[in-house]
């Protein structure tokens, strides 16, 4: 019984929280006809066509006016229709009233972007102690203070103000990767540098102060729904056992960028976030007992998902690496000897099978071959996908030619047929890598690097899963 | 005298190695009409206009047959002009009797492209001695065998077999880095990869087995020419003492990206060229005595070099980190923390400077501003390029407006102007990275890692030309 209780308890914190992205309604406060207005921008962005939201828009201002297609109020009262999500962008000494008129008026959901609460000194303390207190008795939920808010690409809701110009773009690039964020500027990054690529993003939710929600909510959230990758970037942790507890449950994997491990980091993120940061080897030593994936860098954020939603996970450490240029068979074995995962010696049969092909200059590991026609390649496919000693390859090839395109889009399938993954890099012109990306969905990696720290988090991600259930002994 | 005697020797060794980048002659041995010739390739590539070579070029073939412009002939007798350039790809056995031809007509340069020398066996072995005993009766200077040749983009020069789809693009974006590449794989990914970068490629040169002319003898003729920056791709090492000694005399920065340090790796490179992987560690220590920097990954080869070429040298380690986005002073204090560089604490004068300015939140190092107009991004360059405290800046911005390009293009002559460096990485959409660089000259960094490692090695090789002089106690 206690279990179909969590259970039940668990689907009603999910649907709370998919309000915050799938709301039929939304009350923009703050939002005015003023010069340089920032909750204007939410109202546009909401009747912007190309974003495409369905639900309906309010506006909240001192002079009831209209804004970009939203109808205009004074107050929340007069507005005749039920509001599932109100959005607070007004300056911080009125939002504690505003939270109670919106608790009054039954809104259970609520995102504050106004700054000039805990990350700013006594009296923004007090005013987020108020806010907190009128949220607890009325039973809402928060977003925020002094964040972005959210994006969900597929239900094309976006309320990050500032982000006109790039919402309709991020809608038209629906993924599967849903990322927990602490800075519009990451944000921006992730949208834009998502573009060209395999993977896209799923839903968006920046934290700011986390007076209520945190990244753990959202990671249980994210298990519920349609993501299949969860990407955090972080200045500070909410709670740590939560986080590590939440991360446990989720068999999705759950990367994370981590900022403030050194002393001028840290200063910085308080200048500007009201975390603290954590001793960064004791947030490492959590990471790896519940099974969260530390990246190296703010690209590993968006370089790496596709390896995790187009491949599948590298069960083991042995790798074959492939190349059509001598070169990069040396440059992968000597990347992955800084790595766990280790260049595969060959069974004599997988020599030998190798060794009858036309083209292939070094039938040992690394594979290198030179000018050879397509089938070459997919029969050296075969026999490493189907080597015992292989458990997944490095795949390192020029695009010279336009049927290394066509065998990489059979390799994809190859590869999820024996369950192996490959991570693929391209060294040919950017251009080309886009082009295969956008046109035949080939989860390409621009550098040599990128491809191999593919391979490294694909593995950890399946120890992780192995993992978990597995009792935490962090505090 | 001695001094002012191994001057001409000098002279008169960079004049024959000159000879190989901008000859007024080539006659290409092994170049015919028949299906995947390869000499045919570098006919092609001279013929073609958009390549715009200027010099005479035969075609020596068993009919005689001419091959894309190139006038055909059955022998290099029959030629009636003088030859400054012989190529030669034909099959092995042939060459050592085509060197001695050359040697009779009184040819001095000659590149040997076919393979089948000392990389493939005895007989090849056999081969190559025969070659190299011919060139030294001759006094011919060899480069190759087993090599792909030669690019120049300001002479408008290349005869790699097969790069007639590169050549036309490389010629048309010439820059001031000179390469030594041993493959051709990394051949393409340098000219394709820097077309839409600041840098361009100024000579490259691809050493195959190095049987007389090395990496060393390039640092030296690419330290007379109008190369700034000398980038080195190396699976083997011709000679340690030799290469090193080279690399003191240059005061140009020599950049490496080396190979083979695994056992894997060496295995991989001993079957495509003949060179034996050094120890890694004795590398690493030559390199650190020398003044040789050390590159990552070979993206490094082609993402670092415009740091060293549009910016000045780091002459200290204390770097000021600005960002327009508060979460990336903290990512940028993050990497400064891995490095030997430190994020300079600001002294009192300079935070007053700095707070004195409207949109400044933060006026302490990370500098994190808001929306702030273009004036106050060029007083805040003027204040940290001139406070004492700071030798550098890590730039990090987001192109959210289009004055961000502009104030970035008064932050280059700023920083010329005050001999401080800045490491430019801006968070954007790459179309709007590569219109920079291409409209505006700007030297951006598409990561933030790129960013931070390029002011490391700025500030290596400030340190590397400080020590150079110094005796070398390597073997």
């Amino acid at each position: 019984m206690r279990a179909s209780q969590a259970a039940a308890a668990k689907q009603i914190e999910a649907l709370d929280l998919e309000n915050f992205f799938n709301p039929s309604s939304v009350a923009v406060f703050g939002a005015s006809k003023a010069a340089f207005n920032l909750g204007a921008t939410i109202c546009k962005i909401l009747s912007d066509e190309a974003v495409g939201y369905r639900g309906r828009v309010y506006a909240v201002n001192r002079k009831g006016e209209d804004v970009f297609g939203a109808k205009g109020f004074r107050t929340l009262e007069e507005i005749p229709d039920a509001i599932d999500l109100a959005v607070i962008i007004t300056p911080a000494f009125v939002v504690p009233e505003l939270v109670r008129q919106c608790g009054e008026k039954g809104i259970r959901s609520i995102i504050i972007e106004s700054s000039g609460f805990s990350e700013s000194g006594e009296e923004g303390k007090r005013l987020q102690r108020e806010v907190d207190e009128a949220a607890r008795r009325y039973a809402i939920r928060l977003i925020g203070p002094n964040c972005l808010g959210i994006l969900d690409n597929r239900h094309r809701f976006c309320c990050m103000f500032g982000a006109n110009d790039l919402a309709p773009l991020a809608v038209a690039h629906p993924g599967s990767v849903s990322y927990v964020i602490q800075s519009g500027g990451i944000g921006a990054l992730l949208v834009e540098r998502l573009l060209d690529d395999v993977s896209g993003i799923n839903k968006m939710v920046s934290l700011g102060n986390k007076s209520d929600l945190d990244e753990a909510d959202f990671i249980d959230y994210f298990d519920t729904d349609n993501t299949e990758v969860i990407a955090l970037y972080l200045e500070s942790i909410g709670g740590g056992r939560k986080l590590m507890e939440t991360v446990q449950r989720t068999k999705k994997p759950v990367l994370v960028y981590k900022t403030g491990k050194s002393e001028a980091g840290s200063k910085a993120v308080m200048s500007h976030t009201a975390g603290l940061a954590q001793n960064d080897a004791v947030f490492d030593g959590a990471c790896r007992q519940a099974g969260m994936i530390r990246l190296h860098t703010p690209e590993e954020l968006y370089t790496l998902p596709k390896m995790l939603t187009e491949m599948p996970l590298l069960k083991g450490r042995r790798i074959a690496v492939f190349t059509n240029s001598g070169a990069f068979g040396t440059i992968g074995a000597d990347m992955l000897s800084d790595t766990r995962l280790v260049v595969s010696p060959f069974s004599e049969e997988t020599k030998a099978r190798l060794a009858k092909l036309p083209g292939v200059f070094n039938a040992e590991n690394p594979v290198d071959i030179g000018p050879a026609p397509p089938e070459v390649y997919l029969e050296i496919y075969n026999i490493l996908l189907g080597a015992d000693e292989v458990d997944g390859i490095l795949h390192m090839v020029s695009m010279w030619r336009d049927y290394v395109t066509d065998v990489m889009e059979t390799l994809v399938s190859l590869c999820r047929k024996h369950e192996k993954p490959a991570a693929m890099y391209a060294f040919s012109a950017l251009d080309k890598l886009r082009a295969a990306q956008l046109e035949k969905r080939l989860p390409l990696f621009a550098g040599a690097q990128e491809a191999v720290r593919a391979l490294v988090v694909s593995h950890e991600q399946f120890l992780a899963v192995q993992k978990k259930g597995e009792p935490l002994w962090i505090q």
